[in-house]
């Protein structure tokens, strides 16, 4: 049946590839230029940074050497970024991106928190780290590349629903293991909804978690 | 017994891990704000940067995934560092904190120059290589991070005392293995001797060690 | 006999590490200043980074683990180049660096793509991919140190060849592996071929692989 859960993640991958790769190389407008080599090794290592960090944490192959499909994809998004970026700037497909950006940030997480709980890899705070790794650490790379401000110094609220699933995921597995895969669908989900939340109401971190003097 | 060495060096690197994380949040505070999931996650790869890279150098674990301790430990420091800094800034903590920086940095440059030792890695110069991955990659990846100019471009006495002390402790290693463990304390005091005297009379670089034109 | 290819490889792979721990110094001249410490460290890097982030994805040992030659090749080619830059300086010479430069990232890119076929590493295109990440891997992670612009933000024709050397060569293995060693000749001389010219003539990505707003 087509409609089965992993062929379904399987979906949400490949679109958290394409808005990983065509966010980076959009990020990138106004800023400074460049190339078509430069934006695909920027729409690359965005889409992949985080899970090659991850599987080489976990000492396991690649991802993408092991299903270069991520890499096509995240090829030709760059490019397609690159040369239809007026087509991209489109007030909802922009917008499109960012929430499949979110979604993929939220499918990622989960599956790499599952990844290294199978692996038994410092259990149980380790699968939250790597969930969180995964999903920022591309992002992370595209910022230190792009000469832009990173994520960590940034008032956004990116990291913190991936902090919460991940930490709800890995005291679903220890507590209610028979719940394993109705708990991640749970995860990702709510990891996405409130990213999703972050975004359409332009939320940021609340003032009690930012330095006193920046608040005044 | 309470006292023996093993609990010494172990108690080192949790004073050492929280001055890494404690530093690493006060350095952020005049030049730019952060929030909390920020604050920690910079402690983190600054407290466990340099030691990840070494492992995955040496293909052996993460050391943060079989103890996790270091990952409590970083993690509360860090909120500690974000929410009580006006009271990490009193003078004399503030102190106390550079030399426990500089303390981890020496007995963590020595720990990691025994275990590549004990690995056969690259004998003799890797185990020195890897003494000050370990010791300063994690304050290079939170400079990257907060966007500040590099170690490496600072006329900063950090380094140097590291590959001194991995110097002598791979030379006694070598010429005189029976004196292991004397001689890693001693490299470790020595490494930590050099660093003090550096922060205590404010110390850089001699001359003859910089370029010509910036001593004009 | 001595002039069989291994020995010419060895003998570029050394001119090229020499390259590369030299250029990276003198990029530091007119920015900023740098110790002795600072200068071995960022050619260090600047030379076995690439090779080593390879090696890492490869699961293999990093290369210089394993020849420590390379090591004490780039730390005296970066105290040769701190303390004789206005040797290096010299207009020949500074422009033979440049070339070996080219050369080096010409061999070490189809040597990395070879290591990747020979793995079986997520063939076709995972090789490619090496072969880039070798090639200039250590000039990132420098302009990162540094504090410079990425080569992947400028318009310098870097990358360009050895991809295209690394595709033909994936090409090569794959429909006519016993051509394999005139294969490797042939291509790594093309990227030397396209990278000097690129240097001879001062050329950059043309204008319809760069965004249509920087061309105006």
């Amino acid at each position: 049946m087509a409609f089965d859960w992993n062929s379904i993640t399987y979906a949400i991958s490949m679109l958290g590839t394409v808005a990983f790769a065509v966010t980076a190389v959009l990020a990138i407008r106004s800023k400074s230029d460049i190339d078509i080599v430069g934006a695909i090794f920027l729409g690359l290592i965005t889409a992949t940074g985080g899970g090659t960090l991850r599987d080489l944490i976990l000492d396991v192959p690649a991802f993408w050497s092991q299903d270069l499909t991520y890499i096509w994809v995240a090829t030709l998004a760059s490019i397609a970024a690159l040369y239809g970026r007026s087509f991209f700037y489109h007030r909802y497909l922009f917008a499109l991106m960012m929430y499949l950006d979110g979604l993929g940030v939220a499918l990622f997480s989960i599956q790499s928190a599952e990844k290294a709980w199978a692996l038994g890899f410092g259990l149980p705070v380790a699968p939250i780290i790597l969930g969180v790794i995964t999903s920022i650490g591309g992002g992370i790379i595209r910022d230190l590349l792009a000469g832009h401000t990173t994520l960590v110094m940034r008032h956004e609220i990116y990291a913190t629903p991936v902090i919460l699933s991940c930490s709800a995921f890995v005291m679903i597995l220890n507590y209610y293991p028979s719940y394993r895969v109705f708990g991640s669908i749970l995860c990702i989900f709510g990891a996405f909804a409130l990213r999703a939340a972050a975004i359409y109401w332009n939320l940021s971190m609340p003032a009690f978690a930012i330095k006193a003097q920046d608040r005044n």
